[in-house]
């Protein structure tokens, strides 16, 4: 029903399947009044409206008119329509006069294709009592529906919405509770005054408390967040569905959206964007107009805008660069900056959910990219790295690093005991900004040699690798670090090194793989895969590392685009033998067994277990309940998502191993 | 001929007058080719085009036309029309089949509006002497065409490029020949290789060392630049014109121009952004088209999205945020971020370019923001004020400052020389984040409490702040300063004052005005207008200071929007009385004398000297040679560009003073 298509930190494209035709996620549902329908929303890229069943139902005439031709010719749309239940009418009007299930039915009845039961919208700000009532209705609500719509064969979708106000940690209950009961859409609600008072920071805690406890599954609507300038930020959190009457609010106000903020028309010396309006008015123009032409052009704009950018978000994520967007667009005002900054605080779970690599480099845009999960993924891997005693810094030359470093190193100074060089002993690693430092064995793995950073740093990028550095003397004996980072960081060392002039670079070509394996597949992997008598084959053109053999029996492919190992039979098998069960592993049931033996590609619905270090695009190993080796392939969803999902692939299989 | 209708740091829109009606600067020139004309490029929002006069005078039936019907019926555009000499012809192929005079008389005569001498571009990074040598030529031609129209009543405009490499030296020493020459236009020419590779930096340099030799009353086209990701920071330097065939060469290499980049379709998953091209056709579709419908498509969004720029720059220059705006544009490559953190060299150039209070909110989008001209022109102001014995520093609490002081301080930590507490003789100061500090009296004036940035504090922003406090120490005997920022600063400071809790705060109005008098017109200016007896109102809705009187006579009204004081007659008369020649005056000469007097607004070309301290939207007083009061207003102008336009208006006058 929904199937994940590319990934970008928790951001993703997907298919979502409905009654009336399939839609590509992220999306806006423009919202259309049952009334009246004045915008032709189709012509502007709308593959879903969301409309109110609650204002049909209490409308004599709506109703009989929805329940006998349907809410797709009520409000003339042919495309999948999401309905509202009336929530938002009990949040402004108190009591409303219709019971969950009454609505539930009557959602069906006019045959809508994603319906909503009846929740409590819970302001933000109340107290904590408050909120935890309201939240027991809810879910008794949400329990209710789903039971309903399970004993009743109701075919339509069904929203389940998470409430509990502005505290994280009943988000997160309720969101957990609503995951139990399995609905089919999760809706985020109660956030429009948020959004309105540019409380981005507290949007971005309601909605990672939300989605972190939400199965992937699912797709997330962030509810009536409407606004082109936050839509960004919402999808790399996880958000899938947009819904908004801004376009018409706005334009009934003079108002015109863009990503860069919200421009009244009296304020427009010129008009904003590219778009058909923008380019055949000015706003000289549209004051003249008479209103209603007026309101439709700026709706049209609106609209228009709002699709644009939903295109440059598919866009990004396919291309992976997501959070480039994100801290372009957080910079359109300072509280989005600030939501964009305090985000770092979600980089742990942001980091599972963001693919091994991606499409484009990784560019540096300010300091917020200091918090990117690449960044944090490889001081991780890092850290937990294998050390020799000692360690040698040497400063950024050109990427790749390993090609590109002069035969004059200049002078060392000494960190720690100081003692004689032992190159043999000795871990070799470049300084950069800003992922801190670069093992030279491994800098062409994306995305560390496949980035760049302004020439001109500035302090921030500066004090956090200078933390970096300043922690990693503490794991070695000695550390040798060049005079040029002494200088650019202003370490406050004094004695320099009198063997300076004997430390000189050789890299070997096993020693590298095995750097690499380690670091791809795990500690220890290197070893496993790379160890003993092998023979290394390299491009002519490039001079990269190609393929390695074992007795001219192909271990693995290295993959000229990013770095990492393409896993042959041979490497497979070595890897599978060496590495303890369920390490680099996705268990698949007996079913599936022997289509994965004939090499073909795994659904997640036959995954039983999968490695918890396992990311998106990673290679791996594909195994039975007894640790059989089944085959090998890449894998397209991070360990929860193939967990969670029931649809779609989770492995793209390269090679099935048959029984010998 | 050019005047200036609104300016931002060196941005400026404006009106250029040609033969063929009247463009709106910046604007875009899109280059046609004069043998085909394949897209109707004026339906784009094309003002003025540009054509190459040698490739039409190569060409014997183009000749003969363009001779006969005049180059606009050749390239079938009927608004102003440049062309270029031959240069890029020159340049690439060697010798060219034309004398200077040549290709003068020739644009002449095909009635082009703009023409352009035959200079010599001279490539990036060759050597000194070649640059010079080549320029030497350059110039010779340049007098040699501008003597040749002025002899000849020559009606075309003429340009005259500045060229000089990549040395600013001699970049500057060109502009500043060519300005003695009084050419109509200056292009900044051969710089097309460092956009193409991404020398931003080196592109800042030319630039910078060019405009600033410059005259301000002629328009500076940027020769070559035509990709919307640049057009931002060009305008912010100076830039009026930008000229490019990109639209339809990269259309034809199936590449789109986008303000985040350049997409290959091939790349494309979704079309980039709102224009018809964009919302009525999908990467496929253009993909299966036909080669010459796609180029023509493709070029149609390549021109939308760069007027569409073009626009947001004229918006964002009249509501006084370009600079969030090329901070934000910058983001789209790290080349470019370098380029815009290297801005920060000019700041003090800049700085006498930017209006003294703008419409909008100073908002905070980065570290780049700290370079902004209206910190350094605060923290200028603050460092050569007059300064008590003692500082007080305060935490920065809710914007305006002065009105949100809570009545429990907490307590100070000491810095310098112990003392007793001694109010009366403390500058009391609040911390702020941008700005440094910000003295109690004077926080309302634009932006110091018109601006915001994120809660969330980089450490850039903390550095340079600590800075700025650590270097007020030194001006004061002592410093109290509180331990909300000695914790936020981390500054280390032990001694806490016993007498903390006398420390309270008591805004004395007079004392306030006199403050804001001083920091808006210049030290001493404050007693100037309010010493002695006077009487102050306040708005009785909002509390501000409204008027300020002296015996019942006005001295001047605080706007409400930037606390700036705008002059009556009597403050204009004690300012006038006090203020030493010429400082806070505009001088006019004669002619202009009666009409001033009347209260008649001032144009540039009556004006003879001006207080180099003059920023566009002060208060002024204009006065004779005789340095007789005349009358006082609004300066639209800094005194560099008063100096240099002859056309236009330089002030806008409130009040002339007839001769008792």
């Amino acid at each position: 029903m929904f199937t994940i298509k590319s990934k970008d930190n928790r951001g993703r494209t997907g298919l979502l399947e409905t009654k009336h035709g399939t839609i590509k996620t992220p999306t806006l549902m423009p919202v259309i009044h049952p009334k009246k329908q004045s915008i032709d929303i189709k012509k502007f890229g709308t593959e879903i409206a969301i409309t109110n069943a609650y204002l049909v139902y209490k409308d004599d005439e709506l109703k009989e008119l929805a329940i006998n031709k349907g809410i797709h010719n009520l409000i003339n749309f042919d495309g999948p329509i999401m309905t509202d239940s009336g929530s938002y009418q009990l949040s402004v009007y108190g009591n409303i006069n219709i019971t969950n299930k009454e609505i539930i039915d009557f959602q069906e009845l006019i045959k809508t294709d994603i319906g909503t039961s009846l929740d409590i919208p819970t302001a933000p700000y109340v107290t904590e009592k408050v909120a935890k009532n309201d939240l027991k209705i809810t879910l008794k609500r949400a329990k209710e529906a789903i039971d309903y719509k399970n004993q009743n064969n109701i075919k339509m979708l069904l929203n389940s919405v998470v409430q509990g106000s502005t505290f994280p940690t009943l988000r997160s209950y309720c969101a957990d509770e609503l995951s139990k009961l399995g609905a089919d859409l999760y809706p985020i609600g109660a956030v429009v005054p948020l959004m309105e008072n540019y409380k981005y920071r507290d949007l971005v805690d309601v909605v990672m408390a939300s989605i972190s406890h939400l199965p992937d599954s699912a797709p997330r609507h962030l509810m009536g967040a409407g606004h082109p300038m936050i839509f960004a930020l919402a999808v790399a959190m996880g958000c899938d569905l947009f819904d908004s009457a801004a376009y018409i609010l706005y334009a009934e106000d003079d108002r015109f959206l863009t990503t860069r903020g919200t421009y009244k028309l009296e304020n427009l010396y010129e008009m904003p964007c590219s778009c058909d309006v923008c380019n055949n008015y000015t706003p000289d123009d549209l004051r003249k107009m008479d209103k209603d032409e007026r309101v439709k052009l700026i709706a049209e704009h609106n609209l228009k805008a709002s699709f644009a950018e939903i295109r440059v978000i598919k866009q990004v994520i396919a291309e992976g660069n997501l959070m480039e967007l994100v801290e372009k667009r957080c910079r359109s005002h300072p509280m989005l900056l600030d939501a964009c900054r305090h985000l770092s605080n979600y980089s742990n779970d942001l980091e599972i959910y963001d693919p091994r690599y991606k499409k484009s480099a990784f560019f540096y845009t300010g300091s917020e990219s200091l918090n990117r999960v690449e960044v944090i993924r490889h001081l991780k891997k890092l850290k937990s790295m294998n050390k020799k005693k000692d360690l040698i810094i040497l400063p950024s030359y050109r990427k790749p690093y390993s090609n590109n470093i002069p035969d004059q190193l200049g002078d060392f100074y000494v960190c720690g005991v100081e003692k004689d060089l032992n190159l043999e002993n000795s871990d070799l690693m470049i300084f950069d900004i800003p992922f801190g430092l670069i093992p030279i064995n491994i800098d062409e793995l994306y995305p560390l040699s496949q980035n760049e950073s302004p020439k001109i740093k500035d302090s921030c990028s500066i004090e956090f690798t200078r933390d970096i550095i300043e922690e990693f003397f503490t794991y070695y004996e000695q550390t040798l670090i060049n005079s040029k980072i002494v200088d650019e960081l202003g370490l406050d060392l004094l004695k320099i090194h009198p063997q300076s002039g004997d430390v000189f670079i050789d890299i070997k070509d096993q020693e590298k793989i095995i750097a690499i394996g380690d670091y791809q597949f795990g500690e220890e992997a290197g070893n496993a895969l790379f160890k003993g008598k092998i023979e290394i084959e390299k491009s002519k053109k490039t001079g990269k590392i190609r393929h390695v053999y074992s007795n001219k029996e192909l271990i693995a492919n290295m993959r000229a685009s990013d770095g990492y190992f393409v896993l042959a039979k041979e490497g497979a098998k070595r890897l599978h033998r060496m590495m303890k069960y369920p390490k680099n592993r996705i268990v698949v049931n007996k079913d599936s067994e022997p289509f994965v033996r004939e090499g073909k590609s795994v659904f997640s619905k036959f995954v039983i277990e999968c490695d918890a270090n396992i990311r998106a695009n990673d290679e791996i190993l594909i195994v039975n309940e007894n640790d059989e080796l089944l085959g090998f392939g890449k894998s397209l969803l991070n360990h929860k998502e193939v967990m969670s999902f029931n649809t779609g692939q989770a492995i793209k299989t390269r090679k099935g191993i048959i029984i010998e």
